[in-house]
């Protein structure tokens, strides 16, 4: 059986990521796929990456919209490594957005499928929007890359929890990993450079990894452990430019055991190529 | 056949509100209500009724989690006053949240049901959320409201698209205003007091409506004409306390036909009760 990507059709994927999200159509708007260890965080699989899986089953079932263009993913149970099935259903097929749904099962101790998530996502193809740019967001502003803080720095207890780590060159501004330190700045911000450590070239599929790749905005309140995501809705605003991407995470309301966190994702072109907002449980303990 | 609310169970609704999202179970997960043409909005019904009404099933269809936490709605496309369906599913029944879609139908020319949105959500009870709150969100500073702009002062034009600002008492901050005059800021921002027409004080579904009442924050960048949502997003952090909320609503990335419109809700009693996204279609002409 040939495994397939929206964007690789051959049988051997160089890139992690592209290997990671390879799915191998069962018929019927079925894909199959395997996730991989490689991407455990915390006591799960990231789920900016398993938004990507799901986000690549419904672009192959939508050839003439291959990106998303708003996605949004309700987290219902966590993934583990291994075997994973997502089935798609295409609501409305429309000229310049197309809206479907997947959902991404894995069996449970029984045998019996547990959904994981459910996406609800309209596609288009980001190739054909105008270039009409107006905006008054500016840039993140980033120290140069290597003034930033690599996972070399990170304290272990942190990477060993998050093979995920190892996938992505990630190196935080200094002056929000004061956390790492125990000295969290207080301010709900976490802001760094962004690349896949394989050195592949950013792309839609690749921004929904990268809108929840970075460490909960709430180490920088000073509270460690893992936020769990409700829900992940990201807007994808232009393709990325190849290169680095800056990222920044802030969380500003923590109520009722919840928060909210948004992040924007800049390219190497200085375009703001996507935002995205989560809600997410506040760690324990 | 009883009307139905979640919160009403009355034949006889006295909130204009309350009649608009009322719907009789159909049995099976599925609901009948009537869309009525006071809640039209330029070529179709308010986004954010729609919303309600598709949330007031969910609701109805999980009683031990009656409140929306996080709920996502894809728009396909326009509603029209009269008869509708929602069809709903809950995907998962969870402890603290349940995961559920709605889909919204209205009979097309011929007959058949067409699909006009589609929403996934997750509900929760807002009243066992604990009262923690840790927030750098600063309330929105506005003029008081007998010094903010009703809609008496609104162009006709506009008055005459929207039977919906009948059934709202939107006072807008004269500073965010200077659209209406031919003036807009270019800042895309617009903000204001909110209450329903009627008295009906507020509560998690009507904070549905809310985020999506405002004109769009399009119309302070110069560019009138209605903006078509393609998703809008709500995440609830609280109940509402009664009285007038105080709503901003501001964009800051318009690109490649779209343009991303934040908005949040503030209570009487100071706190941050509602935010919002939506991914809207850049106006033409």
């Amino acid at each position: 059986m040939t495994t397939v990507t929206a964007r690789d059709t051959e049988t051997s994927i160089s890139s992690e990521f592209d290997r990671a999200i390879a799915l191998r159509p069962a018929g019927g708007g079925r894909y199959d796929g395997e996730l991989g260890a490689g991407w455990r965080i915390g006591g799960g699989i990231n789920g900016g990456l398993l938004l990507a899986v799901a986000a690549n089953a419904l672009s192959l079932e939508l050839p003439e919209h291959p990106d998303p263009v708003s996605i949004s993913c309700y987290y219902l149970s966590a993934c583990v490594p291994g075997p994973a099935t997502v089935r798609t259903e295409i609501v409305r097929r429309g000229r310049s957005l197309s809206t479907g749904t997947a959902s991404l099962y894995q069996d449970g101790p029984d045998g019996t499928p547990v959904e994981r998530l459910r996406v609800l996502a309209s596609f288009g193809d980001l190739a054909t929007h105008d270039g009409e740019v107006l905006t008054s967001a500016t840039a993140l502003q980033l120290p140069p890359v290597e003034q930033c803080i690599g996972v070399e720095h990170a304290p272990a207890s942190f990477v060993q929890q998050a093979a995920l780590l190892e996938r992505l060159d990630l190196r935080l501004d200094p002056a929000t990993v004061g956390w790492a330190l125990g000295q969290p700045s207080k301010e709900g911000r976490i802001q760094g450079w962004f690349r896949l450590a394989d050195g592949r070239e950013p792309d839609p599929l690749a921004l929904l990894l990268v809108a929840d790749a970075l460490p909960p905005a709430t180490f920088d309140l000073g509270m460690p452990g893992w936020a769990p995501t409700v829900e992940l809705t990201v807007h994808l605003r232009a393709k990325p430019a190849p290169g680095w991407l800056r990222v920044g995470h802030a969380t500003r309301n923590l109520a009722g055991g919840y928060f909210e966190e948004d992040a924007e994702i800049w390219d190497s072109a200085g375009r703001l190529v996507a935002q995205s907002r989560q809600l997410a449980r506040v760690p324990r303990g």
